[in-house]
């Protein structure tokens, strides 16, 4: 049976991530991107209006769409509508998407800690889209909003659904070495950081900490409706920027309740599957965790683009002991715009298709 | 009474940690560097052996003078021998030297885990010094080997310190950010840094877990001759290379037997002093621990030349609270060819003479 | 005699080039930095309006000082006004001063290529000073307005000006690498220079060759008032912008109307004295143009900070033969925000006091 | 009819650029890469000998090829042998192969200015490969040595090649800033990079103008054999290091002997087809030059692969007037390890088929 055509719209289409939308969907099997929509650049064709940050070119279908306002009209005929609008405006315009009766699938900060909202990564968390039924119940919409998590969260949280599932965890001690295109653009000045680190991300340890626990949460009825119960877990987090472009590198020492051996969690990591890989959807990795064995890797600029649909999976490397036999170390990689926003909310719109929850 | 004249002669003098000394020791007030020995460019003019990397002019009364080879003879009359070898060479030399009856103050890891060897940071250990007598005892030297630290435990080591002995500590889990100066020159690649992180440093981890427990341990009798107890602490190390010129950062994650405020951790490093302190030796620092608060502190550009003796203090920011009462996070940044190498070498030094050990 | 105490009130204060300043008057003998302007911070302490660059810390003294707003009276007692304002805001601002009585010595574009204003380099052309006398009169103005020139042509002015008088010149073909400092802050976005190079700086190419002209022009009087009459001089130029924090980095190849050796070249770069020299003016650097004779000197962090004056000299380098022997290359670099901007201007107040035409 | 296949061995098959062989060769229609050769790593599998630099997988068949000797008789059966050894090594190792029977095609700069040595780009003199039948004869080689040109100089006499051809040239002057693969691996040190330039770059800028000339220049006949008549043209080159990892980019100043409108030359360049475009080889981009129109173009990142075969097309930009309508200005980038190396060979050798020279 062939695949139904899902039409799209894309809110805060000319920003860094807006733009990676485009470049992952140019040749999707069945996402067509319909509809740009813009701020203070409505009216431009989307060429004049973005600054294109990539070294593949925009392509001439794309520069010659118009860019739309963000108003839900703009979005009439759209199956679904991916929104990359900074959190401060999501918080108005997405909600007014999903009263018109749109899917929205958020990559925005705004809703995620939001009772009834799904935080989703599809490999780890795909139960979670199951609050949608209540989310539009309790507030009347006939539409939906559906949450990806923080960039830096996302490989973390990939990371520790195996660990967590076979071994249980007691603690988690995170530092991050994030790349510049974390912070969109025109992002972090030049002078910030040529020949310097910066030791701080505002907001940025909080969210990880408090995401990764909502993801790696159980759905649990609560009268007719459903929540999610957190992961009860305390983490420590650091996150520091670095002169990278691309893929965000985390060091993971995490505590366990018995004795783990690092090749059983290598093991547990690398056969790693989610339901994304069972449906075989388009932009699922074949492989969503790869080890590495080499002392040395993972590295950003040699891994970040690893495995079977470029970005989206997530590199580990350094998999060792930690401080005794209940311990492990490990270092992770992940692209913070691929598997970080645009990739994971496109594997989540794949999935809401699947299982129904569009059209 | 005027400070008596101290003559030196540098073993490894060409290379990066060597060029440091020349620069530290310039405007001396009483270290004299009066001979430079080498390897393959003895017989050489020093402006020519060396490839200078510092932006300070080499001084032409060091450019004229000739490399020696790197052996005994070629320090008659110095009353003091720092080495700034590799490792490899260290090995066999600095022992020649200190049996021929000179005091040697070492940055070459190659003796720092010998049971009769102290590995000193003047402010954290002075009392190590006292393994000297039974080294030489044992040895039958006429001189001694006394080492510093790797530089990356040396600004953890001292951030410890005040920490351990007011609280106590049960854990450290710490991940680095390091400077390409660590790895000398030619050292690492420009292809592998640019838009990248090196995720693992040789030998590295295992040398700051090591060491730091030796630094922080404590000076028992063992019938005739003194030992190092060390510190018993359980502790998770990651290190990563980044594209920073000088400085090391580093993140700490600490857990402590009892509750332990982050204002209380903070009064600690901040009032910290130690015998070089008091002692007012030329190259101590006012304030060895410099905390700052503003959330994005420290960075390796901004922070690396604090103080009142420039790179050698180790400055500390984003105090607060771990995943409970009981832990602590934090950021420290040291110089790491300063503080972490030449500076400590200098400072122990000055303290032998005060102390006694050498003359 | 002792020296004349100089009030000074700085506009543009909180910038990045306003900034500069305060780190070079700290300790100036005479002038003293009373007033700190600002545009939307005025209110605020200035410690809490700027976002601090420098490792050097900002000082008490100034982080107290409440910046005042962008008006006259703010600067009421001055003896003169330094601005370190955008173009646009400088077009309407500095005549406002020059109105009310203040001398101002500005970095600003607005006001560089008018007839009646000159536009100096105190080594170069401290004779076009004499225009004041004219501006003052035509315009009505109690005050009077000189410039200072564009951060990149300053280094290639100085470098040019004893070639020209020496030799003449029929050509100048000039490409240069700038620092990110040129850009002020924010700046450059760190995601377009990280791994690239940036070919292109708006209005830059045509500021360099304007500029030079005037600067190396000559003053002729036309009727009862002076004007400059610009050097004619073919210049092509290219601008680059690259990864590095401050000193702009400029290749020269120039043509002569008959043979010059690269020795000769040499000297005449290395003789290079100007008035500021012979009067012995604080901020004068005692030799304004460094030659080195290493095949891979100068480079921007090694020679930025070179010279009596740090940061005030221009170094040159691989002074060598052109297509034949009437023709030069060479690579020039200067500190683009010391003697490139705020250095030049300090230096220019030193001189019109010293010349009269203050106070 | 079907294209044979071509076998092919690879002289210094472990450094920088013999990693970009494999990378080009991995899936091209006809030419298999059959024998790797190497130095002290012979008799070691290619997956241990080599450090990997790319993001692309080595590949297993790859990895588990046995590295051979640098011998003659290990590139037994192979139709051609590409050499990217070094200089010194190729010198001797070359015309070995030669004398043995094979035709090579080298990279190293050991041969490239010998009368009797073709200096090829394909697009630009594949006429020169008719220099051959001279050398075979005068040497008694059964075999060949073609070689291609420096890295630098490949872009900049691609861009020559048709304003030379249609308006004559007077003269060049050309600044490079040149990426840090250039220089191989481990090459320049990390600690000379970061906020830096290097201005110089040892033999190339002699290198550029000379090599420039020969490619440019016409056979002719002298006797019985050819002789190639360099294009007589001044040059005057200035070469620099910056940090970027890929991607040479040039300003390139030229003069005409008669009036050349920009438009003139953009349409000439955009034109500009080679033989390797006419034979549809497979290795050659359809478009060798393209001119970017946008004022910030080329970029190293952005551009550097640009075109229908990545890495193959030069990038022009910023195409304006020099000093007068008989002078232009440009900025060109090319990819100094595709089209600068590794490309540039296996485009020779599918020419080489084509026309005969081998097999």
């Amino acid at each position: 049976m062939k695949q139904k055509e899902l039409k799209v719209a894309l809110l805060g289409a000319t920003g860094a991530v807006g733009q990676r939308y485009i470049n992952m969907l140019r040749d999707h099997p069945f996402i067509r991107l319909e509809v740009l929509m813009g701020g203070e650049s409505a009216g431009k064709k989307y060429g004049e209006a973005a600054r294109w940050l990539f070294p593949e070119p925009m392509g001439d279908e794309y520069a010659q769409m118009e860019v739309k306002k963000s108003r839900t009209e703009s979005a009439a005929g759209c199956d679904i509508v991916f929104s990359a609008l900074p959190s401060e405006v999501a918080k108005e315009v997405e909600p007014a998407f999903a009263r018109a009766g749109f899917p929205v699938v958020s990559e925005a900060s705004a809703h995620r800690m939001e009772d009834d909202v799904p935080l989703v990564i599809p490999e780890v968390n795909p139960d979670h889209l199951s609050l949608l039924e209540g989310q539009r119940a309790s507030r009347g919409w006939k539409g939906s909003i559906v949450t990806t998590p923080n960039c830096t969260v996302m490989g973390l949280a990939m990371v520790m659904k195996p660990l967590v599932e076979l071994f249980g965890m007691d603690k988690a001690i995170v530092t991050t070495m994030q790349a510049l295109s974390g912070a969109g653009f025109p992002g972090v000045p030049s002078l910030l950081v040529v020949d310097n680190i910066l030791p701080y991300i505002k907001n940025e340890e909080e969210k990880v900490a408090r995401e990764a626990r909502k993801i790696l949460g159980t759905v649990r009825k609560e009268g007719r409706s459903k929540v999610i119960e957190p992961l009860e877990l305390p983490m420590g987090v650091s996150c520091n920027r670095v002169q990278v472009i691309d893929g965000h590198t985390e060091t993971l020492y995490s505590e366990f309740p018995r004795a783990v051996e690092p090749g059983a969690a290598v093991r547990a990591l690398e056969r790693f599957r989610g339901l994304p890989q069972k449906l075989k959807l388009p932009t699922a990795p074949s492989q969503p965790i790869i080890v590495r064995t080499e002392h040395d890797r993972p590295q950003p600029r040699l891994d970040r683009m690893a495995g079977s649909v470029p970005g989206m999976s997530v590199v580990v490397g350094r998999v060792r002991r930690g401080i005794d036999d209940r311990s492990l170390m490990l270092t992770l990689l992940s692209h913070n715009t691929i598997r970080g926003a645009a990739g994971t909310a496109i594997l989540t719109a794949e999935l809401m298709q699947r299982e129904g929850y569009i059209g």
